[in-house]
């Protein structure tokens, strides 16, 4: 019996992803698309790759639109999704691509983000210890940011074995479409192309205390992050190079046992064989992240390198990956292990 | 009940786009996989983005590695697929996605290619009048080239309508990957990005004959084609704008119906709504052509442009829709018709 | 003596490009700097590659500021020009990047402009036969369109040496910095990396009346224009194919010698070597276009292939080489000759 | 009176960008340009972007060819330099833009190249305290690599203020003419765009311990360094972001005061005002260095970020500029400070 589902913010790169995963989800049958700014609009002339869809038509994003359905998915804008979320009622599962209920600590919401918490639910990231769990039969799931997903994934087998100390220096660089649709001018192709820049630079990044939240989780104890961003010129792609001081007598052997023992099951994550280093080419379009370690030796540090495609494992993938898991589907149903290369 | 299949040719990007979409065919099980220069390695080392098949060992391409299999794939240079063929028997399906049997005339092939004639297989482009009727149980395919199948798209409906006069002027722009995974000088990162260059030009591309075969069949006379194939930066994708002179008369809405009408039920071909045009990065991993048409009525010409994957609808994805059809599957199975965008 | 410039504009693409080339200009001293939205900013804010200009102050775009230089070039957006120009006075050297005074029929502008008619000034493109003197000593200049520069420097050695018919099929592309700053959906990174699309097909591109200007006037009859501009994945460059039916009896050497004998001497103007094409990498930020040329035997026709940098040969270069001959300085004063390649 | 330049290697990107910038300088004449696999060739054929040098014929990489000239430069494979050096006499400027000379410890040296150290000459970044004064009336400069260049730039101000401890993390992405002319897979074009990934992870790239030596020799103390180079699509730039745990009590204004003091006179190198992060765009084909800095308090660590182009200021215009200095020329002269963008 199929599911059915809404996806409310159908015109932005994350639901255009959410759609292109769900068309090809053999469970699913796609209920109402809503989009505020581009109501009334067939879908065709907003998402053009989309052509299984092309004559539906946007409606408002109101609580009449998206209810009645099994699965709401939220990819709108950071504080919208409460407010929503709560007239849904609980027999929806109801999962957030925005990053409304990622944080445990207020203090960290409240800085970041400047207005009230509304809360914490469910963390969509599968392969951390303990979240399959909590995930399941939950109708309420916040998907991780992009940036998090990447460095959690590279960073969570060396702090689960308590490899590294709890100080993380975190470069990664992402593919533009992780900026959204925004019409803004430093995200026009002229300037974008043949160029790389950081921004957020210092620690004002919001996904910084997501990545803290999920490292000091597995650390037992506080973890500094110093996490720059920078923006490359690719459409899609997440490469996150995260490095930790490695505790005192660690040695290469025991950082390969340690990330071969946390991702030897993992469906969606695969240790490079050693000499192999990933590329976001190779993810491009799938639910995989591919993850290769090193200890450096002269530094004495772990480098861990992680690649994904933001909006599909790091966004919209991953999100499907939470539904699957939350309704008892098979975690890797409709979902593409392979990427889209060259 | 599965469908064996070998791909000879696996470590070049024709053969890991077989791939790609033949590991998610529901009726397809993958059988031996060969490429003469990495006999012994893993398809890992060579393909990353393959990531079920991470540790399959190329063989090397020989009558025994691929017989025995109810499909073989050839992906490789020109000159190589009559010997092969031969010995695999009449009852293997052989689908050859390289040039050796897609000319009907010894003169064409021997000048474009300076080596015997190999023959004629049935054309895999089922779009063309007669084409599917021809592919249905037969045991021998030739894929078409990956720019004539963006230009023929493009330009039979006008030609089957009798609309245009026989002369194309033919300008295509394709991603790098239609040249292989040659190691050669122009095809290096740095002399691509940031720039587009033309090559082949002046009539001399091996795909102008194949054109012309293809219109001048539709048309019932001989049709002369002016092509000028461009690299374009980007690794994927073919946008061709293909012209040709509207007969006396011809209006605007006549042209327009003519399209319709030939594409109306194409399951891989979509006619644009009119004031969209097609890009590449839609149909980016799709099967699916697109095709919008304007009749410029100062110069006097009808304007086809169409946008195709090279590797997908121009090679492998047109191979395994050909495949579907000559074993009597459904045409769309295993086909994706959304492109990973943006 | 220096010779005092304003630049009206001066926030744009080729605002930014016309201040590269004249801060690097041994003649000329730098003056006003305007741009309507941005006045009051520093330049450093919006065009932070004009490092030694970083401190100057975006004016309002006034025939105030404007006045008092010896020479103003506009940047502007059309319709704009004739109204400043006219209270420059006389002796000012004005040069208009914009398109109000490039086509001389009032039928041409009225209809791809649907606005009243400003005038014509003298042409802009040196290498025309005549342009030249025409350029010397004038007081205005209207510097011609980038894709009528490329085109028209490909096809007019064909045309003025008789070897064409009046019949002229384009096909370019252009890098994205030809559409300007404008904050546009399809001009985001997300969507143009990856990807190639055509744009006003079907003969509703603005320059396609200059084209056939330029050409008929060559001609001495009127010839007609086939233009398809498509975007390419780059931020500069435009590849432009240009044939042409030949005329009967026209040979492969009549045409070389056509082509030698017209652009021997253009210190602008390259025509490769027989066996090399261009490729826009290699005009770069360059005032050079490189020029190939063949005839297709086979369909008859001349093929022109030529490369210019939009912005630089194909608008400020241009710009600034039309200045350095309307103020009789040495028409390559200033001018880089050298692509930035790879 | 002009100097005369003999460049060897010029058929490669090091080389062609010294002829780029060799043939603006107005106090040079170009001489012989030599590249042995490609002797005998013009140089047209190999680096088109070069019009003025077309007609110029390759010879070998010969002491007889090289000798003669006042200046020399090397853009050869490493290992090659001595040799030749030895033999070209003392009062030729030699200026090797490889590795050999550049580190002063004999045991790095044979770490990370496992072949006999040469020696070690006057470093050609002339923005290290003491450098310039190195640098004036020397026969002989050892270009930096590129990556330390962007590195040390963005650092020196926090180790020569004693800013930070003595362990610094760098990852950088560097645009693929980095790797040079090479043909190997992973640098095709088709692999490339759209894709970023990282090698010589772990300290095994062999710019680390030219980075440690210079901020070591900068800190007073030893300092280790975890570098992490990445691939990234576009041809040219890098950006590196270093940073560095601060000392106790230091603080933003603290950091800020020291960069503006030591980046102040740089003609070469400017520090962005705050608020402004620096793109790899805004100096491509410029000898300019941008830099920005922040202190994260958060994580207690200063975060610099840099961006040159890899071939003008971190390769053949570093050259250059050092060239001047050792001449007795204005350090500025013939280097564009200007870059190409968008």
């Amino acid at each position: 019996m199929a599911v059915t589902v809404a996806v409310a913010g159908a015109s932005g790169y994350a639901g255009g992803e959410l759609l292109r995963l769900l068309v090809q989800h053999p469970q699913v049958e796609i209920g109402a698309l809503t989009g505020n700014s581009n109501a009334g609009q067939p879908l065709g002339a907003l998402q053009p790759h989309l052509a299984p869809l092309a004559d539906r038509i946007l409606q408002s994003t109101t609580v009449e639109a998206l209810a009645g359905h099994d699965v709401v998915f939220l990819a709108l804008p950071h504080g919208q999704s409460a407010a929503i979320a709560e007239q849904l009622g609980d027999d929806v599962l109801v999962i957030d691509c925005g990053a409304d209920f990622r944080l445990r600590e207020e203090a960290d919401w409240v800085r970041y983000y400047g207005s009230p918490h509304a809360g914490t639910w469910p963390y969509g990231l599968p392969e951390l210890p303990g979240a399959r769990e909590a995930l399941r039969g939950t109708r309420r799931v916040a998907v991780p940011g992009c940036y998090p997903t990447a460095v959690t994934l590279g960073l969570f087998p060396a702090y689960a074995a308590g490899l590294v100390e709890p100080e993380a220096v975190i470069v990664a660089a992402s593919g533009t479409s992780g900026a959204g649709k925004a019409l803004k001018p430093h995200l026009l192709g002229s300037e974008v192309m043949g160029s790389m820049s950081p921004y957020g630079v210092g620690g004002v990044h919001r996904h910084t205390p997501e990545m803290a939240q999920n490292l000091s989780a597995l650390a037992g104890e506080p973890v500094t992050v110093s996490f720059t961003p920078t923006l490359a010129p690719m459409p899609r792609g997440i490469l996150a190079t995260s490095t930790a001081k490695a505790k005192p007598g660690v040695t290469a052997a025991a950082v390969r046992e340690a990330y071969e023992k946390a991702l030897a099951r993992e469906p969606f994550v695969r240790l490079l064989p050693e000499g192999m280093w990933p590329a976001t080419a190779a993810v491009y379009g799938a639910n995989t992240a591919l993850v290769q370690v090193a200890l450096d030796e002269g530094a004495g540090r772990v480098v861990a390198v992680s690649a994904i495609d933001n909006l599909t494992k790091g966004t919209a993938g991953g999100a499907v990956q939470s539904m699957n898991i939350a309704l008892g589907l098979p975690e890797e149903l409709g979902l593409p292990t392979i990427g889209v290369a060259p």
